[in-house]
């Protein structure tokens, strides 16, 4: 698979909005802006509102909602109380059944740093278990989930890091330092693009992060 | 070992500042006051500087350092170029060299979210090979490594969780859900404290994040 740079031209079919930080980057904007579906982990929609959009969907169990704000926008709030799933795999799970296989998170990081690391984590999961193909955009860059050998698309200077979760051989082309089997998630950061492709090919799944600029 | 909650009036030994999110809530800010010892990682001196203090050290390979202030700082200042480590490690085996065994992490967190990644993700090795005692402090709450069986002071609603780094058996008392060997990141996530003291016990090591203030 070919996993190409994320730009402002490029245009999800579905977005989940989390509670963590919200996008102030021009290319998680632009995402917003393009997005033909827009989902909202529960408080984020209040947020969102007052950026000037309507979401299609709120999911979530409302904790973070006044009441009036509910009854205004019921139609599109989905109240999910189970307690197995936090936000971020309720709202998943609602654009799954909605059809969506293609899913770009954004307001995922920052604030909770544990919901950051939780949240990074999921994306391993919603590839392999959910199938879905899942981007992380942030205000710095992405994070895409992999399995097997993928190409990516870079440019000279681009700062990459890899987190390996479960290969044993993990090989790479086009980077300044080569990769192997990392066993920590440290050892996989501060790498570089040496050209307009990269490749990795790992026996099991990892992680890949690219910045939108160099360094 | 019992890990206390972490305070105001909590005096670290040494306390290393790194180039994520410069610190905005007033426990770090605190600490920060009261740290007998404090290094800067490179650029991240420029901002301590302008909140009025000057550090005992700034360790790095001064990429994002004016010469000017280099020269005006160069009595502080430690070069260190070497590629195999990030800031994070220069500045922690700097405070080794120093004889401090007790390191409390502060900005480590924001910004580039692969630098937070792996910075979270050292703190297993700095305990782990290094023998500190590292606890990571952001703006909303804490990182504490640990293996074996451990005691961390907490309070009711005090929100909580715990990161498995190859226990494949890790026990809790104290909070509301009982843990396990958890084999995902965020599996270990959303959980809360149910008085003031957690215990966990687990076959190897383990990362557990308190936050400053219940839900």
């Amino acid at each position: 698979m070919i996993f190409p740079l994320i730009t402002e031209s490029y245009h999800p079919e579905a977005v989940i909005i989390a509670g963590g930080d919200y996008p102030t980057h021009p290319i998680p904007l632009a995402l917003l802006r393009h997005a033909k579906f827009v989902c909202c982990c529960d408080g984020t929609a209040q947020t969102y509102i007052e950026h000037g959009y309507i979401p299609h969907a709120i999911v979530g169990d409302g904790d973070s909602l006044t009441e009036e704000f509910k009854t205004k926008y019921q139609s599109i709030f989905h109240h999910i109380s189970e307690q197995e799933d936090n936000d971020l795999t309720k709202a998943t799970r609602y654009c799954m059944a909605k059809g969506y296989t293609s899913i770009c998170y954004l307001g995922a990081t920052g604030k909770r740093e544990d919901h950051t690391l939780g949240n990074i984590s999921l994306l391993i999961r919603y590839m392999h278990a959910f199938h879905i193909q899942a981007t992380m955009v942030t205000d710095h860059g992405y994070f895409t989930p992999a399995e097997g050998k993928n190409q990516f698309e870079s440019f000279r200077g681009q700062q990459i890091s890899i987190f390996n979760f479960g290969c044993t051989t993990l090989y790479s082309e086009g980077c300044k330092w080569n990769t192997y089997a990392f066993n920590e998630l440290w050892q996989g950061t501060l790498n570089e693009a040496i050209g307009d492709t990269i490749t990795f090919e790992g026996n099991g799944k990892y992680l890949v992060y690219r910045t939108f600029n160099s360094k």
